[in-house]
């Protein structure tokens, strides 16, 4: 054991991060521990002092932001990661735009949605995004933050990306003249059952990885770090197949059984640049942003195990084993919403979920990036003797939700036989401001 | 598209099998599709004539049980999965010990509490049995089960296994007189806060995965099997380092940050041989079975981190960067308890939870196989404003309950500063019996 040295506890933290951290003046824990202890030798020791070997971290990857773009790209473009080790893969922070949306999606997700203090001034926001940008550049790279009590717990990021969104209030209070036509909560939809523990909120963070403790890790973090500026809103929590398991860069299915995110544009395409990232000369604070619109959709695994195999197909439009459009063979055939059976009805039914979902105009398309959660059945959540708790998050990326999220919902809200199966119980909206270059801060373009 | 035949239905169902389905008698999702599919052919095909393709699904080893328990020794002492593949790694089902608890710890955990319904026979808990049986063998190895509704959510097991204990109901129901002494709720802890929603249980399932996926699926199968028999009591999820995160055969780290575990017995060694499956002359139908303490305990992540890093080894009683005992240098290295500091006083504090946990009888030993749970906070679990929900599904594997698990909790019970931090929230104990050869059902030791 190196021997702490008193004193050292705040070192290396400087002032703004200081500022910002909770709890720092109660220390009840010491007293108890001084007393518990039975005097064994105490001290207050910064991480360094106490001797951690940190293995594994990485430095930034020192790529320009341009070349980091065409790195993402290329990546995404050719599945999962490269390296072949799990833990110690990397996706840069920096760049011209946030990592978690273009990633090819992580194994893992949660994402946290939190209100901001309602005495909270512009001012204090800035600062809370320059807390939660640095730690979010650290612990990506598999740094632990400043200040990190659990270090050995950052070494291995396994591909963690951290993506702000902003909702409504948070715009509002930095730049009320820069919110964006769209950000504000969707129009009410029949099929709606939402509730308020996942609905809205001022500022999402969105944190992705290929290991569970790496997630877990970041999330307490960053919780930690926003405590004094925020309260937590609501939390939810997907996963999708494990690093290695499933098939690399293909659709990954839902709880349904289904293949979802069939009909998305590919990363990296012209059209999906037009789709997510749009036309940036419209709202000059969003070139190389987007928005998120993510909605909880709980599923009746017990209603749909009603049907057969058959009743499944036809309801989605897809068959099931290859995610093929009911007239083609295979997953990316174009649907033939002509065709018709024997009988002269159509093979892709009009009430099916792809007919409804796919747009007429080309314009109203998204990037889909969904994850799946099947959580403890709770008694509020269904007579005793529920099973399951299961469902989608359901989150797509889309440079005008109003434009091109909305029609489409609206069309699922008139017609879709899988509203059959499925409740919408959680909605929110959310900016998602372009990525951050070293030194700067998420978000501070609505800050000059 | 295949086309489906009609009255295939059935096919391939076993009476047994049929009986113990629930909801299959009333089908109201179908008249509501047929109305809403607008009169698209429809037809109720088995799933064979529905045209699935199934790949990756493995037959069973075709190894004899003793080869199976050598195998699983190798695959324990090499540490994690040799196959190289994640999602098409299988642990054997068959075997005279149950899979789950040599098996090196797999990264995605769910239990299941089953309560058995009050008006259940012995013979139909038989059925039961049987019937989960049947599931586990089939999912484990990557055969989707009988009547699977998500067939292609089946054939990545890595690594499934499914684990089953009996508590003292079932026991009981099925043969009272064969109930061993320790099968009973252990006795009060005065740290324990014990919740209903965690504690009991007629039936555990445990089932453990390196992909929540697969985990999903056979959670939902086994309790879709079990639904008219039994109802679900309470589930836990938890999780370690993700399939080619960690290091493999390393400690776990819980997310206090602590490595987890290092005083275990060595998979393999004689040790681990008396600790874990003990005496079988003793109650012959749990030979080559064991038993299972699961208990959840809550971690308090917010005074924790009023803990410098010092206090939290001293606590422990081990360093965080390498888990070695205060007194040594490496992970397993003997911590040496007289030794004393440049005070005087002893540098593994009394109070530690290291100096508390290990026993002075060798044979009060225990083997942990523990998970992280970091769940959403719910108002219910604290003031508004809390952050975390997390803490660790502490299970445990002994031969007897009474001899081993007790007196080291009750130690604990009586002093462990790590109960500053941790408050036990839910506690079971289930008698774990011995593996299943074909054609048999877990627990069939029982009915004879």
């Amino acid at each position: 054991m190196t021997a702490a040295e008193p004193g050292d506890e705040d070192a290396g933290r400087d002032a703004d991060r200081a500022a910002g951290k909770a709890g720092g003046s109660s220390r009840p824990g010491l007293n108890r521990r001084h007393l518990l202890l039975g005097g064994a030798a105490t001290g207050l020791g910064a991480l360094a002092a106490a001797g951690i070997q940190l293995t594994g971290g990485r430095p930034g990857s020192g790529r320009s932001a341009a070349e980091d773009a065409e790195h993402r790209a290329e990546a995404a473009g050719a599945g999962l990661d490269t390296t072949g080790a799990n833990g110690t893969s990397v996706v840069p922070f920096y760049g011209v735009r946030q990592s978690g949306i273009e990633t090819p999606a992580q194994a893992h997700a949660v994402f946290l949605a939190l209100d901001l203090k309602p005495d909270l001034t512009a001012q204090r926001l800035a600062a809370l995004l320059r807390l939660l940008t640095d730690d979010a550049a650290a612990l990506t790279q598999g740094r632990p933050a400043l200040a990190d009590t659990e270090p050995e717990l950052a070494v291995q990021p396994a591909r963690l990306t951290v993506t702000f969104g902003f909702g409504p209030a948070l715009v509002a209070l930095a730049a009320p003249e820069k919110s964006p036509p769209w950000l504000k909560p969707l129009p009410a939809f029949g099929i709606d059952r939402l509730k308020a523990e996942y609905t809205g909120g001022d500022l999402l963070i969105q944190i992705c990885a290929d290991d569970p403790v790496a997630v877990a890790h970041a999330r307490r973090m960053l919780l930690k770090d926003s405590r004094s500026f925020a309260s937590l809103r609501w939390v939810q929590q997907g996963f999708l197949h494990a690093y290695g398991a499933g098939t690399a860069g293909a659709t990954p299915r839902n709880l349904f059984g289904q293949k979802d995110g069939s009909g998305n544009p590919r990363v990296g395409s012209a059209e999906f640049e037009r789709v997510v990232w749009g036309d940036s000369a419209v709202k000059p604070w969003l070139e190389n942003g987007t928005s998120l619109v993510i909605r909880r959709i709980a599923m009746n695994l017990d209603t749909w195990d009603e049907l057969d195999r058959r009743g499944r197909e036809e309801s989605v439009g897809r068959t099931l084993a290859s995610g093929a459009p009911l007239t083609g063979t295979a997953e990316h055939d174009e649907p033939d919403f002509a065709a018709r059976g024997p009988l002269g009805f159509p093979v892709i039914a009009d009430s099916s979920h792809l007919r409804r979902a796919r747009p007429e105009d080309a314009r109203q398309r998204i990037f889909r990036r969904p994850y799946n959660y099947d959580d403890a059945p709770a008694a509020a959540d269904g007579a005793p003797g529920g099973i399951s708790n299961s469902g989608q998050i359901f989150v797509s990326y889309q440079a005008d939700v109003d434009r091109q999220f909305v029609p489409i919902q609206q069309r699922l809200d008139q017609l879709d036989i899988l509203n059959e199966w499925t409740v919408p119980v959680g909605s929110a909206v959310f900016a998602v401001p372009p990525g951050v270059f070293e030194g700067g801060f998420v978000g501070e373009q609505l800050f000059s």
